[in-house]
């Protein structure tokens, strides 16, 4: 870590906070156009069946409602025939509950609501797959005729690197994928071990959880027939292309304009989007689509369930000697699990010499999923991080210990055999260790435990693009193509400044739409400060040397003599020989030409992300509760830009992790219906749930992230449910082995 | 010429035709905000006046009037106490006809024009100085108490080049500017002479005609403290910067969406819109002024009227002995008119070793004067080209030929002794001697007659950047802050492809808002193809050697030896080692780094465009109306890019310089009082008086210009009056001094 290559850490507040907390900023949902028409989905109350008829003269007929359309009226291009966004209206068949059918348009919204209630669908119900290990079996029901590949919905994937999901053996109708990971001889390993534990680990549908429900808009220009979009996305150029496709227009047809999502946690690809593109391609108009609070629950992409069966052995010096697992994926009506990189960190965050994953996708009657940060990591951390503690009580050995004697360091291989990074794994284990809580883990109170858990994230490396322009007083703008979710704009002008020498004050940060804007990759595999921010340190360099250039020429100096003092470039060793940035604009844009920059980044190497977390717990013995009393969260971010962004990401991934452990959960029924499909039945944790959580910033740098930064935003939702169930044993001596942790499954697990 | 460095002259439509046509597209005022007010003024019957009281009760107390502001009310900062735009609303004194004296802000249009129908103003008259001849007598009154020093308009010449406009004698109170070019002996001249002519030649105040009304929108945000400005200008980033300043902002507040102007030529820089911003700031609310067909003609920045008095002396055999000269422009109520650059160009076609020239700029009751294409240079040329037909019948030499013997050339001398670089006057002159119309005028009809004049304009050279990104399918986007006005998106397309090596069908052109568009000047000067063109230029160049580098990476070859051919990059001589534009964006955007670039450009040398136009007229000798029968216009282009647009808009120049010879005047009575309030009063000239018009376009090329183009826009407009002068003098005997040549005026020359 060379204190030369290093920023300041300086603390700037979020620059969209006003907007955001005084309401103003405005939500794709909040975009209206003159003759907009809003549409009102008609959905499915059955999981599968095949539709018998849907009558919709009673609902065209109603005042306001202006088309009533099925899955046979519209047209969507470039899809392939079984994939979601073809079947967004269901096609003959319903594969899960809640499916839309129908769609109404109308000049209102209640007009809409009402025409939609007015629809009459006929349905025959047909057998359900909800457990995937039935779903599995060779005489299941199948849940969908033609399976997509899964390649559609894999690009939300391709972010964070790693997983070859092809077919690798004959499977059953409903396995959509599977894959092998195979090293050394797991049968010797186990054979040299002198404990082996094994188990199996659940963890269950969870969605995002996001305040802003799926909405997109879209507005037709009748003269050019190309379209502008608003959508609530987290990857613009991805959505401005995929209507491009799905419509057969040209990708500079479609425009999609730079709205913030009101939260988006890896669901915010492409959803809605091409449906309400076909819907104005059919009308004409602009439509605008709301999910209703209930819609999102049913007909989003959340989280998908996993089975995970884990066996681990290793030896009483602590060397770990094998470990096999079988990993299931449930990932709903549509493929496009995060399987392979679920089955990668399962055995990626420790030393196997010998290891043996194999991986299946399995189709239920349920909604396809999608990401939701660090997709699959929490799912194999949970079965990973429980194996762990198992063994160390097995071995007798301390479970931290155990984990920094095997953590993976620089070169220490995946399951597929590529290396990884400079980690700081081992790093955020040892700060545990040293920890006064981890100290006090023999002196706790009654029914009181400690636990340890851990995970990573590769993190995405999409190449990127930014511009830099110097504007009126020698300030700097910088435009990307980012959708901004947790603050970047505020990091990008830290790292401008800091680049080019003045203040961050002095740089503005632009979101450009998709006509103009430099390319970016989505706001997704936290990687936006790790590639969009290096091209805006490359683009802000340039700019610098630009002004330095025309200092120079100015001042009758060579470039190499010049330095940035208080906004003013001067002569070194000749401060009153001097221009101020001031001057340097005006005789930019009136003599040398306008400074105007870019930086691109094409990232060749990933900047992972590693986290360790701890808890101390208490478990009602009677009622199975548990209350998280402290909680700590060491992570590796490389170096933070803006120390309290950065912790504020790892503070709300946290949370998220602590829901995935002991809250969150959608339930579907054996007739695949539903259970939570409110606020009021999926429990997010609030305030008065969220522990006092104590963060703790490691700093071993990457070599090629902006001052060397890495990765911050998925890797803090990982190790909570591993480090709550570990907690749990602690404080109980039992195992958990299904997250959420609720209350009526611990105490069932606790009273036998 | 290099025939290497020229591209291929392709005609392409212009890509706004559609929009424009079917009445797609969106000017300023069809912008239409939520709680939008309206801004109707009320206006002075005064051309000079003192403000007794405005009584803004009774319309206070209307249906739908949110307010009713007179200059007091108003802030607007960084401005000089007299300069128009603090006194957009007139304080305590009027001084032209038709100024604003209040507004009034209503819900709708309807309620501010009854509103503003219903503030009663009372007035104290005060005289009236209409003639600037008499205004500039030490007797004269004052037109207004504080006169502004003009700086503040100049601004509006700059894109021009040349010209110190600073006082240097103790002037009359009306006259705010004088200016003085000397050089040799005119003395010594006139006396080497063999013949020696004198006259003095006027042309009147001219409304630049657009069809869009001068109009701005502004909208404010109450989060940011910011504006969004929806304008009809030429030139976003000054719009920007000007209200910027009259709020107190930064510049990054303010927002200039890229809309486009319905016609400008040189008016529409900024005339309403710090005023509008004043009522912004001061309301709160978003705010939207439309001028009135009727306020256009009375309160916008027409071309001045000029008075000429030019001497010039000769030998037999053609040499040019000595030229003297005063120059008076009527600038009325406010500073700002084209005085320099009129006396520049007035002594900067022909070549003279003595030379004097006077120039005044003075004071009058009317509105103050604006930019209108090519502004003073139609008044200089008039004079000029007159006196050069005169003073060759007076030798008894040939015109074209006096003309072509003493055109500059490279290397020849302004009157302030800058030299012209490459130009193409003499050769714009030889291709009217060798034409055929030419070599007719000893056997025309009676009453016919065949004059010639010619004209030129340095243009603008303000330095300018560009974007250049590649999209989907191996496409180009361009991005530029440039105000289209004259179809430059259209050749911005034929640059970037013919650099990069593809079809211009492939490439979008695309003008960002001032957040995010590299800067521009503004598109006036004629200057954009020249310096945006040239950082067109340069973003596609780059991007292509961006592509090449990609495309040698994955072809494992050098760079060098690639080509573009059809949409595919190729080794050379192994055309099968290739990859298509297609897949370099998709290898780009996901391993290499997105191609995007940037251009700038800082011209130093001007790149003046020079015209020759030949008439033949007829003249009835009753009604002295004069009917052009034909009409060439040659006009060196250095390179025609596009020839289709290049040849409209020398037909639109040239049909507006007969409307400068022919037709159009403002006319103010003794009282200063507009005659010409309308359309109906005020003569455009309409597709039945311009007559078949012959476009001849010459190809001197620049060094520095887009293979080779120079400015197009300005020079078409030059030389009408002067050639319709010498065609009617050629058909009757007589000289017409004053333009426009209306029929009275013929009339009364011939009968008298």
């Amino acid at each position: 870590m060379s204190a030369a290559t290093i920023a300041p850490s300086a603390p700037i507040a979020r620059r969209d906070a006003s907007e955001k907390l005084t309401g103003a900023i405005k939500y794709a949902s909040d975009m209206q156009f003159p003759g907009m028409l809003h549409a009102r989905l008609v959905t499915s109350p059955y999981a599968a069946a095949r539709i018998v008829s849907i009558d919709t003269e009673a609902a065209k007929a109603l005042p306001g409602v202006v088309a009533v359309y099925t899955a046979a009226d519209l047209t969507l291009k470039g899809m392939e025939s079984g994939s979601r966004r073809l079947n967004f209206l269901a096609r003959d068949r319903v594969v899960f509950d809640g499916q839309p059918v129908a769609v109404v348009l109308a000049d209102t919204i209640e007009q809409a609501t009402d025409g939609a209630a007015a629809v009459v669908a006929e349905y025959e119900a047909l057998p359900v797959v909800i457990d995937p290990l039935l779903g599995m079996r060779a005489d299941a029901p199948t849940v969908r005729e033609t399976p997509a590949s899964g390649a559609e919905e894999a690009n939300v994937h391709a972010a964070v690197g790693g997983g070859d999901e092809k077919p690798q053996e004959k499977l059953p109708d409903n396995v959509t994928s599977n894959i092998h990971f195979n090293r050394g001889d797991v049968a010797k390993g186990f054979a040299e071990a002198d404990m082996v534990v094994e188990n199996t680990y659940k963890v269950n549908y969870v969605h995002q959880g996001y305040i802003e429900p799926q909405t997109c808009t879209i507005v037709p220009d009748p003269i050019s027939g190309g379209v502008t979009v608003y959508a609530s996305t987290q990857a613009y150029f991805q959505v401005r292309d995929e209507i491009a496709r799905s419509l057969g227009l040209d990708s500079s047809q479609v425009r999609v304009l730079p709205i913030q999502p009101g939260g988006a946690f890896g669901a915010k690809y492409v959803l809605l989007d091409t449906f309400v593109a076909s819907l104005v391609a059919k009308t004409g108009r602009a439509v605008q689509l709301v999910y209703t609070r209930s819609e999102e629950f049913h007909a989003a992409n959340p989280s998908p369930s996993t089975v995970i069966e884990v066996k681990l052995g290793g030896k009483k010096d602590g060397t770990l000697t094998a470990l096999e697992a079988r990993v299931i994926f449930d990932t709903g009506a549509y493929s496009g699990s995060a399987l392979g990189i679920g089955c990668l960190l399962l055995g990626g965050y420790y030393k196997f010499e010998n290891l043996d994953i194999k991986g299946y996708e399995v189709l239920t009657n349920k909604p396809g999923v999608g990401a939701y940060r660090a997709p699959g990591a929490p799912q194999a951390s949970f079965a990973i991080e429980s194996a762990m503690d198992e063994l160390a009580a097995a071995l007798g050995v301390d479970p931290l210990d155990l984990r920094i004697q095997n953590a993976v360091q620089e070169g220490d291989l995946w399951p597929d055999g590529n290396p990884w990074p400079r980690i700081g794994l081992r790093e955020c284990l040892e700060r545990l260790r040293d920890h006064p809580l981890w100290q006090r883990r023999g002196s706790l109170g009654p029914n009181e435990g400690i636990g340890v858990g851990a995970g990573g994230w590769p993190g995405g490396r999409g190449p990127a693009a930014a511009a830099c322009r110097m504007d009126p007083g020698g300030n700097l703008t910088i435009t990307t193509g980012v959708a901004d979710l947790t603050g970047q704009s505020t990091t990008f002008a830290m790292i401008a400044a800091e680049a080019f020498g003045m203040d961050a004050s002095k740089v503005r940060v632009v979101h450009g739409d998709t006509e103009t804007a430099p390319h970016s990759p989505g706001s997704g595999g936290s990687q936006i400060t790790y590639t969009v921010g290096k091209a805006v340190l490359e683009a802000a360099r340039e700019a610098r040397t630009q002004a330095f250039a025309i200092a120079a020429t100015h001042l009758e100096a060579s470039p190499d003599d010049m330095e940035i003092v208080d906004g003013e470039i001067r002569v070194k060793g000749a401060p009153e020989n001097k221009v101020s940035l001031e001057q340097i604009y005006t005789l930019s844009t009136s003599k040398y030409g306008p400074i105007y920059t870019r930086g691109t980044s094409a990232q060749q190497v990933i900047a992972a992300g590693f986290a360790a977390h701890m808890a101390h717990v208490h478990v009602d013995p009677d009622t199975g509760e548990v209350t998280v009393k402290e909680y700590v969260a060491a992570q590796d971010v490389g170096h933070a830009l803006n120390p309290p962004l950065v912790e504020g990401q790892i503070l709300g991934g946290a949370v998220q992790g602590l829901g995935f452990a002991l809250y969150e959960q959608l339930v579907h029924d054996d007739n695949g219906q539903l259970l939570t499909g409110s606020f009021m039945d999926y429990t997010l944790p609030k305030a008065e749930q969220s522990p006092p959580i104590e963060v703790i910033m490691v700093e071993v740098p990457t070599l090629d992230g902006p001052f060397g930064a890495r990765i911050v935003g998925e890797p803090p939702i990982i190790p909570g449910a591993g480090t709550i169930g570990n907690a749990i044993k602690s404080a109980t001596g039992k195992r958990m082995t299904e997250a959420p942790m609720i209350p009526p499954k611990v105490a069932a697990v606790l009273q036998g």
